[in-house]
């Protein structure tokens, strides 16, 4: 049922005295010890030890709380549903993580959860345990005080950082017990440490893989070299032609249909506080390039992009090798904007890419996976509903802005449940969520758990009528 | 002394049958089984191992042999001076090899050598320790007939595939014993199977290594894809500006003081029984890119070319991960002709690739080594005395070509011996040395025993006045 813009308004107490954050933080230290990287088929029995480690502690906050296998990585689903009349809250995580490669590059190791200068530093810190286990002990923080104001269901998977290939087949299987008024994710960053933030739209994914195939075999490259096709120089060749000089992605077809910003839009986060400047230094950098003709956050929210994200071939051991490689390989993600979709964008680079191997070469494509474009009403009550809990947490309204991200299986819960999803983001960008040494301020974490709750108050009872 | 062209001509007896060849096989088989990388640091002492190999056999054969340390991997020196007033020859060979990467390529494992359909397959058995005992075992062939009928060196080094780094200090300090009238080289490939072959010139090298910084840590591609620069991305643009598309190399003064090809070399490498459609064939591409307005034997031995011989950055482990890397790299290496200097053209790739660093990003160029490259007279009385003795082995006139490969040190032999260099190849290309499935035909080891022998008596006695 809708959440009724008519409810009188009740006072909540402050529960910020009543979490003991002591004990929240050594929770989630164990929940992050544990290496659970979707990607690498030899931690399956991490994924199913961390999804144990979730069910038992929703299970002793009285939810109803199981394990459901899926054909990859489980499935938890737990459900508290005692609020008769009150709207139905379904609360989505994914307790997988980015692989922690380059190892090498962490301060302290990925899994062994360090608190250093305020933050905490693990793997999965703010992507996304701590941000999912956040509500974990936001409900447990409301039950201190009663029974929960709305039904609450928790639903996190174990397969968001490989594009969460069975959750829409666990959506379709498990509809009707997965039925809610409004689902809420926390996967995100806010806009600013000081600027709570709700999130209308994700940017969608299309990840591919490119392998160019020159000789039959590795060539000396004093042999061959000049006669031999080179299959790095010609991938080299390849990813350089799927842009032009304006920073836009040479794939015909590709920004066909496209949802334009609106002026709405490009107003709201030019008046944003951003600037490129700061933005440029907080990553190091002299230059911020891009598609012409739009704002950094015009292209980092609402352009498609095209990043490669790994590429190898031939030698890159100790020393030198003179070689002419066999074949060469680079993985591939574009970011898509909502009137792209994945399936023909994957569709046309597959095209595209044969037509740009040089000669003598040979390219294809082999696709990874993709993940639609979503973007959201920004008005809706769950959006205000949020906005007045994290104006009792921070202090000051949210900003309303898009994410460049993506969580591939929010249109499916679009689709599949027919309920409008709601995006609380309790982390930030520093905190470097797929990199090494990824954190999450402890002081987030709390104002985390503090906005889950206040959140559930709000969409059960609003504290003022709209 | 210089081959006195009036010597009376002699005959010699076929030494062909003198040959054990079963025991020749062993003894090679038994110094390829010694992984002896030289870029490998793991490897030390199977460097050590296999020099020892090298001083125990030519001891045992007569020769006064020891092993030198330097400042890298030791040389093997030995020398037998009981032919007054003869001819000294310095045999040159190196007995390191290239990586055995990528292992996985491999039908048998590389230091456990294979007879297959006539070849036998091991790291090394062509490049070079093959060609290089083949002189070994063409000396102790001989001694089976009486005393050498010339002075002979050995001089076989340990650091040839990593630019012979110590090699020229070695020259210098030991020019006068190492003292010699010709230097004779085999390391390199016949022009076909039924050809033997006289190499006059090789190329030269400068390898370098490019590395690419983007932002000061991985970042999320949803996060900061579309304003973040990509060091990848940026990585390939530059890889691609290194050339036009023309396949010239565009670093400013590249091609200054190149010696061009002479209307004879053009015409008579035009004449040889060489197949663009074969050629492609053999090592199965559809087509023969390079540098347009020369043919490939052109390019292969008398134009300076560009190749990357490795590439890596972001990630390149199973699955996906959607991240934007901080830095990216590529090994590369440029071929060069008589009139390139590798230093010179070493900081021309050092000044030009910064200026190609698209906006964000910044690129630097790290030397690796470098060769010079070399050319020889084509009618040298040691040509025609290898002319005579591959006639009496192959049965036919050698035709005079040159190499796209390097051998670093042969400019050092000329200015520090002063001595003129003779390449007698033993080997052929498809024979894949420094590829997986490196191989040496075993009818090219025995005849390159007989080769080694018949030249060694044409130096002392040449069977024909010239």
């Amino acid at each position: 049922m809708p959440v009724s813009p008519y409810h009188p308004p009740m006072t909540t107490p402050d529960l910020s005295a009543a979490l003991n954050r002591e004990q929240a933080n050594e929770e989630l230290f164990d929940l992050l010890r544990i290496p659970s990287v979707s990607a690498d088929p030899t931690r399956t029995a991490d994924m199913a030890a961390t999804a144990e480690f979730l069910r038992a502690k929703l299970a002793g906050l009285g939810f109803t709380a199981r394990i459901d296998p899926t054909a990859g990585h489980p499935v938890v689903y737990a459900e508290r549903l005692n609020a008769p009349g009150k709207p139905t809250v379904l609360i989505y995580g994914h307790y997988d993580v980015q692989p922690e490669a380059p190892l090498e590059e962490w301060v302290t190791p990925p899994f062994e959860p360090t608190v250093r200068d305020g933050r905490i530093y693990a793997r999965g810190s703010t992507d996304d345990k701590g941000q999912a286990y956040a509500h974990v002990k936001g409900v447990e923080l409301l039950l201190t005080q009663g029974e929960l104001p709305v039904n609450v269901k928790f639903l996190l998977e174990g397969e968001e950082e490989i594009g969460s290939p069975n959750l829409e087949p666990y959506l379709r299987d498990h509809a009707e017990e997965l039925k809610a008024d409004v689902i809420v994710i926390s996967d995100g960053s806010r806009f600013a440490p000081d600027v709570p933030t709700i999130t209308y739209g994700v940017r969608g994914l299309s990840y591919v893989e490119i392998h160019v195939q020159g000789a039959n075999r590795d060539l000396h490259s004093g042999s061959y070299g000049g006669a031999a096709p080179n299959p790095i120089n010609a991938l080299a060749e390849i990813i350089t032609r799927l842009k032009d000089d304006q920073g836009r992605v040479t794939i015909p077809g590709f920004y066909d249909g496209i949802d334009d910003l609106t002026d709405t839009e490009r107003q709201m986060w030019a008046d944003l506080p951003h600037d490129d400047a700061a933005f440029a230094a907080s990553i190091g950098v002299p230059a911020l390039p891009g598609e012409a003709g739009y704002t950094t956050l015009e292209r980092l929210w609402g352009r498609p992009t095209l990043d490669v994200n790994g590429i190898w071939g031939g030698y890159q051991g100790e020393g030198s090798k003179t070689v002419i490689a066999a074949k060469a390989g680079a993985k591939v993600s574009m970011r898509l904007v909502p009137g792209q979709d994945p399936e023909r964008i994957t569709r046309l680079i597959s095209e595209y890419v044969p037509t740009l191997a040089p000669a003598g070469t040979t390219a294809v494509v082999h696709p990874h996976h993709g993940g639609r474009p979503f973007k959201f009403d920004l008005n809706s009550p769950y959006n205000l509903a949020a906005n007045r809990a994290l104006k009792r947490v921070f202090g000051r309204e949210a900003v309303f802005a898009r994410t460049g991200g993506s969580i591939p299986i929010v249109a499916a819960f679009n689709d599949l449940l027919h309920a409008p999803v709601l995006f609380v983001d309790l982390g930030l960008n520093e905190d470097a969520p797929h990199s090494p040494n990824e954190s999450f301020a402890v002081s987030d974490y709390h104002n985390g758990i503090l906005t889950s709750a206040y959140l559930l108050q709000e969409l059960g009872a609003p504290t003022t009528a709209e």
